[in-house]
């Protein structure tokens, strides 16, 4: 390959996929196409963490359901989380005994995982394999911000995180949309210390992710039903614009944001728009999937930050990493 | 594949490899064979955590030199550590504009890299790719324990975290030790709550993964030269070789532990031996890859916990992923 452009021999079909969501997840203009929503957060569980888990869990034992297969038809799974040490993987995993692979791209985690399940199936290293990702408000919250009791203000370029799992089951059966060409990111760093302006931090790296992909391709944004990026929100969407159009090239009407559509910014006083790993993967799930676009560019981005790394005054480098999905009539 | 052990049709070769360090690490019988040590622990940085991203940026480095690549010739950086977001890895590899996937795997990260590594150039999806990691004592110990300067007392099944970094370069050149068959692990839980005996959390899955690896090639401990566990210190080597004892099977003299072989434990009063993702890294790299055992296991082992998880009463799973390391003459 060296560095370019990934076209896939074998593409994966993704034979199902799943959205499990909250409160607020629920009440935005995405809600009813959630497969599963709790208000409470909980999920049942005891605490924020747990729940986070648990809707990891659920989220993939309902792709499953949907695809008729059981825990012992699973040959791989790949997931990832924001929670230190990626807890939230590891312990909705465990319940379902498959080989597993952690990864860590913070919000771009979908996009990775995909990219890299789409390899191995490609590969023929699994005929079906799952990949999950999740965040949680209330987790991440107090790991990253503030305590959850604190009521700490936002500024207007802040992002809301997002409750949600997003599972998707790679295999060959079926209709469903296959994953044709992938690309991994690279890290960029634009220079930016506020960890209330991730859509700043993180557009550099879907400026390079894309232009890198359309002219390894030789492709161009009209080439496409659909440009979706991770969570940049309100912010980050409009700088990619602008980055874009420096070159001359326009981002369409076809681009738009999962930070931006999860979420009524105005109604639900989120500010810029939805971020985490659950924001991506659940708006992908509930309702780009379905839209059987012919040809659609996801491209997740991710901020490598830690609230440790921005203490000691350290820059946020992003990532961005694209999978091209593309539908059948 | 399904879920059983993967050989590889086209191999890659390790063409080079790097060990950094700090003082403890070169007191210790490793020492000498280390490439580059640091007493200070502090790489010419201000905070440990940037140390500790230095510390994986100079090992790529060294790696490359000795194999006479430059950054253009990567085609792939596969990174992961122990830290919050695993921002060691996302500053260690941010100057290097390599495309990145970052993955997590606790102290299992170095074999999860060299899998998913190895799976991809045995693809063709890379022609040449590193892989890095890294842990750091004193970033570990205020992020998983207490305040250095508190001076916490430790029991005796707990072990140390090693200030180190191994890099390994995947390719085609050279006469280097070959990645001729892997197998990723599941996720065990063994129980253990106790987060001051990480042996005995990760023994189970350690156990788990060379059974299926043994049933699945139809090998058995004295076809190896070297078997060799990531860091379950003395503990978790008395425990794994108990399990396989209860099942008639003697893991032998070939088997060791990296946890064991970097530190004299009497002498350095690490209790029951190194970990952290540089343990079994620095010592793959330092000491077995250099002695070109004829057939080498290299299982890996990480426990997927937080500080968090532990004090919210979880368990502590655990996961061993399987590199098989064949050597010519």
């Amino acid at each position: 390959m060296a560095r370019g452009v990934i076209e896939l021999k074998n593409p994966p079909r993704i034979i199902a996929s799943a959205a499990v969501g909250g409160k607020k997840e629920g009440e935005g203009p995405c809600g009813e196409q959630f497969d599963m929503l709790d208000p409470t957060g909980l999920f049942g569980k005891e605490t924020w963490e747990q729940a986070e888990a648990e809707m990891q869990g659920r989220a993939l034992s309902l792709a499953m359901h949907k695809a008729k297969k059981r825990q012992e038809d699973l040959d791989l799974l790949i997931a990832g989380d924001l929670m230190n040490q990626c807890t939230s993987s590891s312990f909705g995993a465990l319940s379902f005994g498959v080989p597993y692979l952690g990864i860590y791209g913070a919000c771009s985690t979908s996009a990775e995982g995909l990219l890299l399940g789409s390899l191995l199936y490609d590969a023929g290293r699994a005929s079906l394999l799952g990949v999950v990702v999740s965040s949680h408000f209330c987790s991440a919250e107090r790991q990253f911000r503030y305590p959850l009791d604190y009521g700490g203000q936002r500024p207007p370029t802040a992002q809301w995180t997002v409750t949600g799992a997003g599972a998707f089951l790679l295999g060959h059966e079926g209709s469903g949309p296959s994953i044709t060409a992938v690309l991994p990111g690279r890290i960029v760093d634009g220079g930016i210390t506020d960890a209330n302006n991730m859509g700043a931090a993180m557009a550099p790296a879907a400026y390079d992710t894309l232009k890198r992909y359309f002219d390894g391709s030789g492709s161009a944004p009209q080439d496409y039903d659909r440009i979706v990026t991770g969570d940049l929100g309100a912010e980050g969407y409009a700088i990619l614009k602008d980055l874009f159009a420096h070159d001359g090239v326009t981002l369409g009407e076809s681009y738009t944001d999962c930070g931006i559509l999860i979420y009524d910014a105005a109604r639900q006083d989120v500010h810029a728009g939805g971020s985490g790993c659950g924001c991506s993967a659940t708006v992908l799930s509930a309702v780009l999937l379905p839209r059987r676009y012919k040809r659609m560019l996801y491209v997740a981005t991710g901020a490598l930050m830690s609230p440790m790394s921005v203490k000691q005054g350290m820059s946020i480098p992003g990532i961005a990493h694209l999978v091209c999905i593309e539908s059948e009539g």
